[in-house]
Formats: structure tokens, C-alpha cells, sequence
């Protein structure tokens, strides 16, 4: 790997509290970041986006009103804009995020699990 | 894995030519798909965007006019706008592309390599 190239695994090491999203790097106006997921969420809406979930590592289960999406590794999901949503993982997951910058992990629901975004 | 999930083997599975990037994911304008890389790719340059590389399988080299990026399994690199590049596999590489919708792959330079982006 060279210069400011992203190794994911590497990024990984570098944290460990769950919720708390990692920017590692940013395409236009959109940001990927990385996340361990443990335990419950909690229900939340972005009116304004589309949100992408891709599965690296562990069993993700993306609660929608209607129905579960459940995501193994190698798996991904795009939560459309609108759609109320609850990640949930019993074992650790550690998932890739994508949507554009400034997005707030906890959408309109606000509360203890809203996440400051740092770059690693 | 339920309805409208991808499941990223699962669809390279679906093709095997190189060099002709397949979208399976929209994510409000941007566009997730999946290429198969071998050989040597033309020069070019995307004037409007970045485009994101993430490395599922295989070794990739991303040269560029003053080094080359050098990328294995579970590795993303964004070519920055404007940026000329040419992507190179000795042997197949799986690779995750993210782009705005509508992105020639050989972007500037054309030719035969120019692919149709199929939906899989």
C-alpha cells in the first residue's frame, strides 16, 4: 500500500467505541467512513439522503418499520432517504458508511448516541 | 440476507468479462459497481469527479503520472478529480468502483475500452 491510499483493517485498530463513525476518506461532497456497531441504535430518519451500509465484518440488522434487513460480511444495503431505520448487532459488526458530508448519525432523532465525527 | 440487499459475490459471480464495471447500488446520484480488472487500462482522466477504488480481491496498481498506488484486499483510494490515471492487474482483481451516476470509465480518453454500464 502507498500514500494516501486507506487500509481498512489498519483504520479499524486505530478505535474502538461503538456508534461513533470514522471519517477515512472523502469522494466530492461525500464522506466514507467506518463503524463498529454493537447492541441497539436508536430509530431515526434522514429526510435529505440516502445512506449506504456495507458489511465488513459480523451480522447487521437493519430494522425497518415493515421489515428486517439482515447483512453478513461482503453484504450491503442503501437505506433510502426517508425511511425510518435501527441498525442492531448482537456480536460486534464493523461496517463501511457512505453518504454525503455533514450527515448526523442519529438523523432526526438527536440524543445520547449523536456522534462528532473525527478523521482518522 | 434479505430482499434488496446486494450480495457483493454473489454478483461477480453474474460476469466474468474485465474492464466493464456492473452497477449494483444507487445511492441518491452516486452509483456502487463492481469490476473485474486485468491487464492494462487506458490513461484518462474524470474532469468532473473523484472516483473511489476499494480492493475485494487481488492486487491493483493505480498509476499515476508521479507514482503508482499500490492497493490489496480491503484498500480504497479516491482519484482525485482532474487526476490522470491508468489502473493495472497482473492477475484479476475484484474491485468496488463509487462514482456519480453517469461516468464514462475511460473518461476523457474513449475507445474501445469505453464500457455500458449494465445493472446486475
Amino acid at each position: 500500500m502507498t500514500e494516501d491510499a486507506v487500509d481498512v483493517n489498519a483504520k479499524f485498530d486505530l478505535f474502538a467505541e461503538h456508534w461513533s463513525p470514522k471519517l477515512v476518506a472523502r469522494l466530492n461532497d461525500y464522506e466514507v467512513k467506518l463503524v463498529r456497531i454493537k447492541g441497539d441504535f436508536v430509530w431515526h430518519t434522514h429526510e435529505e439522503t440516502d445512506e449506504l451500509f456495507l458489511v465488513l465484518d459480523g451480522l447487521l440488522t437493519i430494522q425497518l418499520r415493515d421489515r428486517d434487513v439482515v447483512l453478513g460480511p461482503g453484504q450491503l444495503f442503501v437505506v433510502p432517504r426517508g425511511v425510518e431505520h435501527c441498525p442492531r448487532a448482537d456480536e460486534e459488526v464493523r461496517a463501511l458508511l457512505l453518504e454525503p458530508a455533514g450527515v448526523v448519525n442519529t438523523g432526526d432523532a438527536g440524543g445520547d448516541l449523536t456522534a462528532v465525527v473525527e478523521q482518522i
